[in-house]
C-alpha cells in the first residue's frame, strides 16, 4: 500500500450537511480520488439520506465504487449515530433514549435493544454504530445527560457492557453485528458549568473511580472501537493525549481496538483548545496521541497526514498499526467478504412489529412513578383530558439521536397510546408548547369536565447543548439551557392552572435530564417518568397509566430540587462538619433519590444474607434477599445493593451501587434474589489501571438492612 | 526533654466554649501537667476573653503559669483568628474582610492593615496569627468566600503575600510582629456543592495552577506557618496526606515552618473522613502526614502521640523535628526573652485612633461601584432615607470572624456615617431585618418624603457554612445559605417597594459573596458594593455616596446571574464548540465581572507598551500605560494587565490576571503605569513544583490593547 493508501483507510467522510454540504458524487470522488475508508452518509441528523430505500441505494453505490474504481478495492466501513435504536432512519426501530434505558435497570433487556439496534443498522449497511456511551452524568445542566446511564458508575458500566454484548453478538462476523464504539473516553460528564464539552477538571481519583470503570466493562466485553471525549481533562483535551489514548486506554485498560475521533475532534485542537497551531498540528497531535481514524476529518486529514509521514514528523510504522487495526476490524466484519446489502431484507428488518415490539417492552420497564396518591392506575373507564407539549409530539418523545421530523415514522404517542387503551372519553387540549401557550384556558375547560387530567410536560428535541437551532426548533436563550432545571412558564402555567379545576391531574414527564419539579411534586397526586420513551413510548405510558404495566422503572440519576442545589447526587463522598453537626441543611438532599420508583404493588424484603463474609481481594460473594410481592398485582422492583467501605486512606462515597437485580413477581409469589458481589466491584482502580478490592470492612446494604463483609489480605 | 514534654510542645488547646468548655484553671492544669505549649484564649467566637483587658490578664497569668510551674519553663505561644484585623476583641480594629481588602487592589494598603492587625495582637498576647488565607474563592455558595482574596490566583498570593509582609514585619524579633499562618493548604476554595469542607476534587492541573500559586507567594516572603485544610483533595484528606504536607509543601515548594492544624482537623480524619478508625489511628495519620502543632486537639493528642512514640509507631525523630521547628519559633518571637504584655500599652495600642484611621483608609479603598447613572455621588442637601437590614448593624457590618455582638464596639454604621457626612434631613426605616420584615409601609412612607433612598442589604454575620446558629442568629435553613445567591424575600420586597415610590433608590450591598442582584441592577440607578466593610465601614460607604471618597474598589471576584450560572469566573477555558459557534448561549456572561468597578471621574489609557518583548524564561518584562484622569475629581482605578496564551499543549484560561497597579489621579493629572510581568506570573506551576513560563507567545491585555511578548526558549 502507498503511503496514501494507507492514510485512506484512517480518515472518514460524510455525505450531507456538516460545516460543509457533500454530495454523494462527492464522496465518490474522495473515495476513488483519495481512498477514503469510511463514510457516514445515513444515521445522523444531516445525512443525505433519512429513508431506507435510499439509505440502502447510496451505501450499495458508495460500496461499488470502492471495490471497483480504487486499486486495492478496499470495501468502505460505514458508521452511524444509532445510540438508541436505528433512530435516525424514519422507518427505523426507537429505543428510550439512554436515561430511559437505564431506568430499566436490566441488563438482558438492553443487550436485546442493542442486537435489534445491530441488525437494523447493519441490514441497513452500516457495521460500525457509535454507541455505547459510557459517560457518567455528573452534571444534569449538561445537554447530553439523557444520552448516558446516568450518574452511577456501576449502573452505567453494566448496561454499557451489555450493549456491547448485544451490538457485537456472538462476534463481529455475525451478519447481524455490528462494532461497538465506547465513548467518550475518558471522561466527558461532568463537564464545567454543564456547558457541552467544556473541560472535566476532575481529579485522578474521581478519574478512575467515577468515569473509567464503564469503559473497563466494555473492554472487557470486547469493545471494537473506542472514541475521545471533545473536552480536556487536566488540560489535556483527549483527542490529542498520548496520556489518554495509548499511556491509560491501551497500556492500563488493555484495549486493542481502533480508536476513532469524534466528529470534528481534531480541529477542535487549533479551533477551540488552542493547544494546536493549526490543522496540519492538530492531525499530528492526534496520531502522536494514538487516533486510528478521524472520523469526518476526511481530505484535509489525509493531505496534512501524508505531507507529515513525508516530512518524517509521523512514523510510517505509526499509520502502519492504524492501519492494520483498521483492517483487521474490515476483515472481521466480513466485509472483504459482501460489502452490500439487500435493499428487501433491509425494508422487512428495519422497523420490523418484532423490533417495535422490544421497543415497546423496553420502554414499559423504564416507566419510573415517582409519586402516588392511588390516583393511578386510572380507570380504563374514565374520561381523561390529555394535555402538555409532549403528550401528542412524537419527535420530542424520541429525543436527540432521532430522525427531527415525523415523515416517514410510525411512532405511537400519548395521546394515541391512551386513546387506544382507555374506554373512556378522550379529549385532547395541547394548552401549550414547549415555550409558548397555545391555549390554556380551553385545556382547564375541558379538564373541568374530564375525570383525570394527563398533561405531559418537559423538553423537546435537542442535542449536545441545545442543537442547531435548525434541527432543535428553539432558539439557543429558550429552553431547555443549562442555567435552570426548571420547566419553562407556559408549562407550569398549564400545569397549575389544570390543578386549581381540583380535577386531579397526573403528571408525565417527557425529558432527557432530571428537572426541578417541586411544584409538582408538592401539588400532583401521581408523577411519571416517561423520560424519551422512543417509538412506542406513547403505548407504554397509556398501559402503565391505565395499570395494564407496572411502572417498574428506578431512578438512574438524582432529581436535585433546583440547579442551585447541584451536584446533588446518591454517591456523595460524607459532609464532613468541622463545627457542629448542624453545619449543613438537609434540604441539600435531592428531591427524588437514585434508585427510587413506585410500583401498583407491595414487595416486603426478608432477611438480607451473603454467601461469603470473608473474600479474597479477587474473590465474590452472593447477596441473597428473599423478595415477596405482598400486593394484589403482578409488579417488578429492583433489589439495589449499596456498598460503603472505610478501607484506605481516601475518602470514599456514602454509598455506591455495586449490584442489582430486577425481579417481577405475581401476587403472592417470593423469589430469593442473589446478586453476586464481585470484590472487583466494590473496589476502586488504582494509578496503574488495576481494580483493588483493599483489605478491610465493607458494609453491603439492601435497602435498610446491612451486612459486612471482609476482604482479606491477598496470601501469598 | 521526656517524650512528654516534647509532645507539650506539639498540642494546644483553648480556654472557652468549643466541644466542651475550658476554662482558664482548666488551661492552666493542662499547662502543669502535660506541658501544653500553645493556647488559644481569646481571639475567636467562643473564647473566654473578649475585652483586651481581660485578654491581657489570662494571657499573663497564663505565660506566669508556663515560666514558673512547669519543668522547663517554656513559654506558651498564643493563636488568634484575627483574619481582617483584631475583630475578636470589642476595642480592636476591624479592617474589611477578605474580599473587601481584595478589592482595593492595593498591595501596600493591605500590608499596613497587616501590620496594624499585628500590633494589635502582638501587645494583646498573641503571637501567632491563623491568616492570612491563601484560598481561592471559586464556588460563592460556600460560606467561606467572604474570608478570601476572590477568585483570581494572582491577587490572591499578591495580597497574601503583603500580608504575610505585614504580619511579619521585619523579622519575628520585631515586638509588633506575629507569626503568619498560609491557610488552607492546598486547595479549599471549590468544595462540592458550596457545601463547606466538602471534597475539593479537581484535576491536579487546576490545582497547581490555581489553588497553590498564593502558597507559593506567601512562602516566598517567609510565612512562618502553614495550615491544612479541612478537606480532601483527589480522595486524600489534607491533614492526613504526607504527599501535601511532606512532599508537596516541604519537597516541592521548599516550605521550612511550622505546619499547625485547623481546629478540629485531626479528628475529622475518623469523624468525618472515615479514613481513620479512631482518634489515636487520626493522630498516626497527621504525624506521618508531617503536622506539627496540633491547634487545639490537646490532652487527648498529647496522650496517643505518647503512646504512638512508645509503641514505636511514631519514631521519636519525628516529635523531635517538629519539637525543634516549634522552639525554633518561640525562639524567634522572642517569647524566651519576654513572655508578658502590658495592659496599659495594650489598651492603647488595640483600637487605636490611627489605626482605626487605617481601617477606614482600607474601607474607603475598598469601595466599588457597580453601576450608577450620575444618582450618586448625592448631594451633601439631600434629605435622604437609610433603610435595610444592614444600614444600622454593626455586627452584620464586621461580618464573621469579628466579635458577634456589641458590646464594648465602637463600629461606624452606614446610618452614623451618612449622619456625619449629610447636611439634608436624614431619616432611619429599617424595612426589615435579613430574613423577617419589620415594617416596609414605614420605609415607602418615608422614601416618599426623601429625595433619595438608600437601601443597604445583604446578609448577616457567619463562618464556615452559617455559622453555629448561636452566634450567626440565623437558623440552618434561613438566609444566608448555598442554595441560591438571591436575597431573601423580605429584603427583595423592601427594595422593590421603595423603587416602585419613584423616589431614586441607592442600593448598598453589605455582603461576603457575590450575590445575584439582577433585578436590582437592572431597576436602580445606583449600587454599591461595599463587602463586609468593618469597624469603619459606615464611614466609607456615607463618604462614597456622597462623593468626598471616589469608588476605586473592583471586583476581586465575578458576580453570577444566578446560582444555575455557576460556575461564573473571568478565567474559565475556552468555550468549545464542536457542533456551531451557537451551541453556547451569551447569558452565561456574568452580571457583573472580574474587575469591573466604577468611579466618578473618567480615565482615558494611553497607548500600552512593554519594555521588553522577547524574555527569557526567568525574566521580566514592563508594561506601561499612560493613564489620564479626564474628568473633573479626583479619583482612582486599577490598571489590570490579563495574559492570554497557546503554549504548551494543555488548555489554558481565555485570560489570567498577571500584574496589576492602582493609581489615584487628580483632575488632568496622567500617570505612566508601569506594572512589572515575570515570566513566572505568566507561567504555570509544573509538576516538580517549578514556576515555568513555556516558551511562546503570550498576549498581555490592558482593556482593548494587547501586545505580544515572547517567552524565548532557555538558551543553554
Amino acid at each position: 500500500m502507498t503511503v496514501e493508501e494507507k492514510v485512506g483507510q484512517l480518515v472518514g467522510t460524510w455525505a450531507g450537511q456538516l460545516s460543509e454540504y457533500k454530495s454523494v458524487e462527492d464522496v465518490e470522488d474522495e473515495v476513488v480520488e483519495y481512498g477514503v475508508g469510511a463514510v457516514a452518509s445515513f444515521g445522523w441528523a444531516g445525512a443525505v439520506d433519512s429513508r431506507i430505500d435510499d439509505v440502502v441505494e447510496t451505501v450499495n453505490r458508495l460500496q461499488e465504487v470502492a471495490l471497483s474504481k480504487t486499486r486495492l478495492g478496499i470495501p468502505l466501513l460505514f458508521n452511524v449515530d444509532a445510540v438508541h435504536g436505528h433512530a435516525y432512519v424514519a422507518e427505523g426501530t426507537a429505543f428510550p433514549n439512554g436515561l430511559g434505558m437505564a431506568a430499566t435497570w436490566d441488563e438482558d433487556g438492553i443487550e436485546k435493544a442493542a442486537a435489534v439496534t445491530a441488525t437494523e443498522v447493519r441490514k441497513s449497511g452500516a457495521q460500525q454504530n457509535y454507541s455505547p456511551t459510557c459517560d457518567v452524568a455528573r452534571e444534569p445542566r449538561w445537554g447530553r445527560t439523557f444520552e448516558t446511564f446516568g450518574e452511577s458508575p456501576f449502573l452505567c458500566g453494566r448496561l454499557a457492557g451489555a450493549m456491547v454484548r448485544g451490538y457485537q453478538g456472538d462476534g463481529l462476523d455475525d451478519p447481524t453485528s455490528v462494532a461497538a464504539t465506547a465513548k467518550h473516553f475518558p471522561a466527558y460528564g461532568e463537564p464545567a458549568r454543564g456547558e457541552d464539552t467544556a473541560p472535566v477538571e476532575v481529579s485522578s481519583y474521581l478519574l478512575r473511580n467515577i468515569f473509567l470503570p464503564s469503559f473497563l466493562d466494555a473492554i472487557d466485553e470486547g469493545v471494537a472501537s473506542v472514541m475521545p471525549c471533545y473536552n480536556a481533562i487536566d488540560g489535556r483535551p483527549a483527542h490529542g493525549s498520548r496520556e489518554y489514548l495509548t499511556d491509560l486506554l491501551r497500556g492500563k485498560l488493555g484495549f486493542d481496538g481502533t480508536v476513532v475521533s469524534d466528529w470534528n475532534g481534531v480541529r477542535m485542537l487549533h479551533e477551540d483548545h488552542l493547544v494546536a497551531s493549526d490543522h496540519r498540528d492538530s492531525v499530528r497531535m492526534t496520531r502522536d496521541a494514538g487516533l486510528d481514524v478521524a472520523s469526518v476529518d476526511a481530505i484535509a486529514h489525509a493531505d496534512h497526514l501524508v505531507s507529515l509521514v513525508e516530512a518524517g514528523e509521523i512514523a510510517e510504522d505509526v499509520l502502519d498499526e492504524s492501519v492494520s487495526r483498521v483492517l483487521d476490524l474490515k476483515f472481521r466484519l466480513g466485509l472483504f467478504e459482501d460489502a452490500f446489502v439487500d435493499a428487501n431484507e433491509a425494508r422487512d428488518v428495519v422497523g420490523a412489529d418484532a423490533h417495535r415490539d422490544e421497543a415497546l417492552e423496553t420502554a414499559r420497564k423504564s416507566m419510573t412513578l415517582l409519586q402516588n396518591d392511588d390516583t393511578l392506575p386510572l380507570d380504563p373507564e374514565a374520561d381523561i383530558l390529555v394535555a402538555g407539549p409532549n403528550a401528542d409530539n412524537p419527535i420530542h418523545q424520541l429525543g436527540g439521536w432521532s430522525v427531527p421530523d415525523e415523515a416517514g415514522t410510525d411512532i405511537i404517542s400519548i395521546k394515541d397510546g391512551i386513546e387506544s387503551v382507555c374506554d373512556g372519553t378522550v379529549t385532547y387540549e395541547q394548552g401549550t408548547m414547549i415555550n409558548d401557550p397555545v391555549d390554556i384556558d380551553a385545556a382547564v375547560e375541558a379538564a373541568k369536565d374530564a375525570d383525570v387530567a394527563v398533561v405531559a410536560v418537559g423538553e423537546n428535541w435537542y442535542i449536545h447543548e441545545f442543537g442547531p437551532t435548525e434541527l432543535s426548533g428553539t432558539a439557543p436563550d429558550e429552553f431547555p439551557n443549562r442555567t435552570t432545571l426548571e420547566l419553562p412558564d407556559a408549562q407550569r402555567d398549564l400545569v397549575k392552572a389544570l390543578h386549581e379545576t381540583e380535577t386531579p391531574v397526573v403528571g408525565v414527564l417527557v425529558t432527557g435530564r432530571p428537572l426541578a419539579v417541586e411544584w409538582m411534586a408538592e401539588n400532583l397526586p401521581s408523577l411519571l417518568l416517561a423520560y424519551y420513551p422512543g417509538t412506542m413510548g406513547g403505548q407504554a405510558v397509556a398501559e402503565t397509566l391505565f395499570g395494564a404495566c407496572d411502572p417498574g422503572g428506578r431512578l438512574p440519576i438524582s432529581f436535585p430540587l433546583s440547579a442551585g442545589h447541584l451536584p446533588t447526587r446518591f454517591n456523595h463522598f460524607p459532609h464532613p462538619t468541622p463545627i457542629g453537626p448542624d453545619e449543613h441543611l438537609p434540604s441539600y438532599d435531592p428531591l427524588f433519590e437514585f434508585g427510587h420508583g413506585l410500583s401498583y404493588t407491595d414487595f416486603e424484603f426478608g432477611s438480607m444474607t451473603v454467601t461469603d463474609e470473608r473474600i479474597s481481594p479477587h474473590g465474590t460473594t452472593t447477596v441473597e434477599v428473599p423478595v415477596e410481592n405482598v400486593g394484589d398485582r403482578h409488579g417488578s422492583t429492583v433489589v439495589q445493593v449499596y456498598v460503603t467501605d472505610q478501607a484506605g486512606t481516601r475518602i470514599t462515597p456514602v454509598r455506591e451501587l455495586c449490584g442489582f437485580e430486577r425481579v417481577s413477581l405475581d401476587p403472592g409469589d417470593t423469589e430469593t434474589v442473589s446478586v453476586p458481589i464481585d470484590a472487583a466491584s466494590i473496589g476502586r482502580l488504582d494509578e496503574t489501571g488495576r481494580v483493588l478490592a483493599i483489605p478491610g470492612e465493607y458494609t453491603l446494604r439492601v435497602g435498610d438492612q446491612s451486612v459486612t463483609v471482609t476482604v482479606e489480605p491477598e496470601s501469598n
